[in-house]
């Protein structure tokens, strides 16, 4: 495995800082493209590694994964009353659909469905974004894991279409806490810096049948993994989910910070990351790294 | 003009209470249905009226010709660098066209376009909807005019949709203040409350080439004031615009109050109210009325 | 008349060969674009001109006109069960509203509802596109006019998006009979070549109530008459009709091969002419010369 | 694997007959819904089935799949410049999306895509109807294979929206052939008639990385085949497809002649028949057996 993560990232090397760090906001704007990282645990826990794998990134959109999660645990089956489980699309932070269904977000992984699950986490929690944040530390091992407020703060400046999404939502009656307020806390699950490692490891539950290895404790039932896994596997890559299916064959979340996490069922779970984005929003060596391994050593579900 | 108007509302008697008052908010539906104003102003002041022409209602969306009117004197020909002229072909209060085309709305008078304009007044007025009110006070003449607190706060607590409308022009870089306090404006300028007199003798201006009679002053230049009325044409009665060219044929703007402003270029100014609404949202009694009209006496500019 | 005509041809000189002419079909785009023409024909039916007035040109989009009024003589109100009276807000050859609405098309201006026009023509005659032929010769008083069938056979051999709309509305049932006989009739008309001074004779009828004075007979109605004057005020010119109406102010209708015709009701009909085309397809320098009309004598109905 | 088969057979009895057999062409329409087959092929070829596995029917949408491996056979990569491989979020027969981007459908498995493999195939063969037909009887080993022309002549006169897709993929330049060449040749692929055990060992060979076990040839590379399969994932229930990965987790296609086939990577291929359909136009009873599969012994790849 060791060897095999090495040869990627050499292989991917030419790639690595080509495309765009996002720039909406100035704290990830500001981030080092030249850096790559990947780590792989297995299902007993244990994580090879290559690169910058303990380097902290802003995991932004990969938060959506644990945020449904914890959703999943608190609403079961009804959850899906409120967000669909169909791929949209359309870009990930569109209203058109919105307008169109009803309010109904057609996943949990675009932004709309990702609000919408956040509201459901306030209604039931006092601090969402600490309950996510204590479980991602809990899944990781890593008791240190923090949201950095100013990435939270200047993504809440910027907050305009996703409030647009959320008051959207809300005119039809699928949204029921103060806009702000969820958004406050959607912002700092975003803003949440975790390593590969970190990643790799808090995903290994969906590696394994929904039980985690390091808690050995079960987050989900093995249904419930199944189908968080169908959804990232629909779903994921923003407008690239059917493109990744087609080339890796993994469930999985990006997010634009540059982090990739991937599920191989009964397998393994990993995490690539590196900073510089395609023109769909996705980490432009990650992916690369991610076909090579389908390529090399076929860990494609299909 | 007196026989005429008589005639006619003897005519849509049988209309008058047809059709839905407006529910969105408690303090429109419990409007009692069963109420029909009509009012007539020609260039030299004079109204005629027949019905309930002096019950004041809520002017609603006809607030948004004042609110235009407001703007052109503040901006001139740089207003539809915000907001465009064209006929938008879906619902007054729809996102999607908002989205495809980068945060510009069609026209001033769907609910973006409005929003847009109320930014455009908060950016040079302390209280726009204190100017809009003194406006239309003096050119109604009736220095009683006010907003109904209870309908603007209402309103401002259902606000979610015009707020995703707000909040998505401004991620688009088209709304520059808050949005919170724009909506807060735009809902007392709404909750105006008026009478088919009051509208006839505020709107007089712009069946007299700008200028209005009662205060003997010009409002808007002859350009300018051609340029709303073309707006108003193909915009101003929501969905139904084209069919209230082909039926009636005439500038006008409806609101969800059940009143309609026309305007006979050259000649007379008209408001004509019943509460109960059709499918489209204008009143069933008072698009009948000026269907009459012009059959009766073809004002239709066509 | 003939000194305003004059003066403003002097004005939009600079504009003509300006833009692009029609390319999609070689027989439009071999037309010399430094040509200009203008006539105005009052309700006596004396036409004043200025430019390359008697040049004939390719009508295009124009025969839409002449189709709707054959079609509302063998049809009247019943047409518009198949076919709306609103502006559309999507592009004249888009086939998004139609999948929408079912395959009713919002006007008889757009493409798609100038094919059901068509149509329904093609279920009432044997030949639609001699009928419209000897329509036009009869209201221009031209017995020459022909169609080109070089041009008519070129629009056939480039129909794959007309009939694409044929098809669709043929598949929600609003479309009746075959697809490809109605094109051919349907391009024959759009083929016919006309002068400004032809065409400002052929519609004399719209300025004068529906009647016809160089055949002294009605051709339509005065409420017809104000219903087809009605949708030409907005949706004549294609995605410029709002701002049509804003700038110019009148019923107009336009077509590819750079002529646009307008009424000022009651008063006159006149047909502009330059084959170069601005971004909306419509005749630059035909819509500057119409602007410079409205500033100079003020023709807006509005 | 027998006992498992009538387990499930039993379990969804009940709603054998539930729903509604297609009806858009009558030789659709008279089929008993109180039918049901599954057939389950390894790869070794041994096939194990239930009901009525041997009853031949329409097979209709999943002659796309064998349409897409023909086409790939002769196109490799460059197949993907005119078809792309991302769902599409939008009804199978949509032209919505077909028009925002220019022409491209989403994939081979919405109408519009599976048009445009119509379209390749055709430039490449002198009757691809023949050769989808004797690739498909090669496959199943029975060489007995028709298609019914009754229903493929009824499809073609109810062509009305498939040829409409058609000529707007013409418009864009994406479609080369005759329309109506192809759309028979279309309508006879469709029209096929195979059994569960026919389409069980025909789709074998994707279980297999792309070798088939009964003429122990290769059809498709492996590369080929897990891409396929990632389509069949993501895009092949229609606007079902997301749901079917959370609730089933397999590859599969459907058709509206009720049949559904799915791939267990590695493992096993099968077909689940039974008429009546769900809203979603996919079988009823079918969708159910499969869930039951998964509930039952996890076939799920996720």
């Amino acid at each position: 495995m060791q060897a095999l993560l090495n040869d990627i990232m050499q292989e991917v090397q030419p790639l690595i800082g080509q495309g765009q760090v996002a720039t909406y906001i100035p704290a990830l704007a500001k981030v080092n493209p030249n850096q790559f990282g990947i780590a792989v645990c297995d299902t007993s826990g244990k994580v090879t590694t290559a690169g910058d794998a303990t380097t902290e990134f802003s995991i932004q959109s990969i938060s959506k994964v644990f945020n449904l999660v914890l959703a999943v645990t608190y609403y079961g089956e009804s959850l899906w009353q409120r967000v669909g489980c169909e791929p949209s699309g359309l870009p990930f932070n569109s209203l058109v659909q919105l307008e169109y269904e009803n309010g109904i977000p057609r996943n949990p992984f675009i932004n709309a469905g990702a609000l919408a699950i956040a509201d459901m986490n306030q209604s039931r929690l006092i601090a969402p974004h600490v309950a996510m944040r204590d479980l991602v530390r809990k899944l990781s091992g890593n008791e240190g894991l923090l949201a950095n407020p100013d990435v939270a703060n200047s993504e809440f400046e910027h907050r305009a279409r996703n409030a647009a999404m959320a008051y959207l939502m809300k005119a039809y009656g699928n949204f029921h806490n103060d806009v702000e307020e969820v958004l406050h806390n959607y912002f700092y699950n975003c803003a949440l810096e975790m390593s590969c490692v970190d990643l790799a490891r808090a995903s290994q539950f969906l590696a394994n049948r929904g039980h985690c290895t390091i808690t050995k404790e079960p987050v989900l039932t093995h249904d419930q993994t199944r189908q968080v896994n169908a959804l990232l596997a629909t779903s994921g890559l923003y407008d690239e989910a059917g493109s990744f299916a087609f080339k890796v064959g993994l469930p999985g979340k990006s997010g634009v910070g540059g982090g990739i996490i991937a599920v191989v069922p009964g397998r393994f779970s990993l995490c690539v990351w590196s900073p510089a984005l395609n023109r769909m929003g996705n980490s432009q060596a990650g992916v690369a790294a991610l076909e090579s391994l389908t390529r090399r050593i076929n860990w494609s579900v299909y």
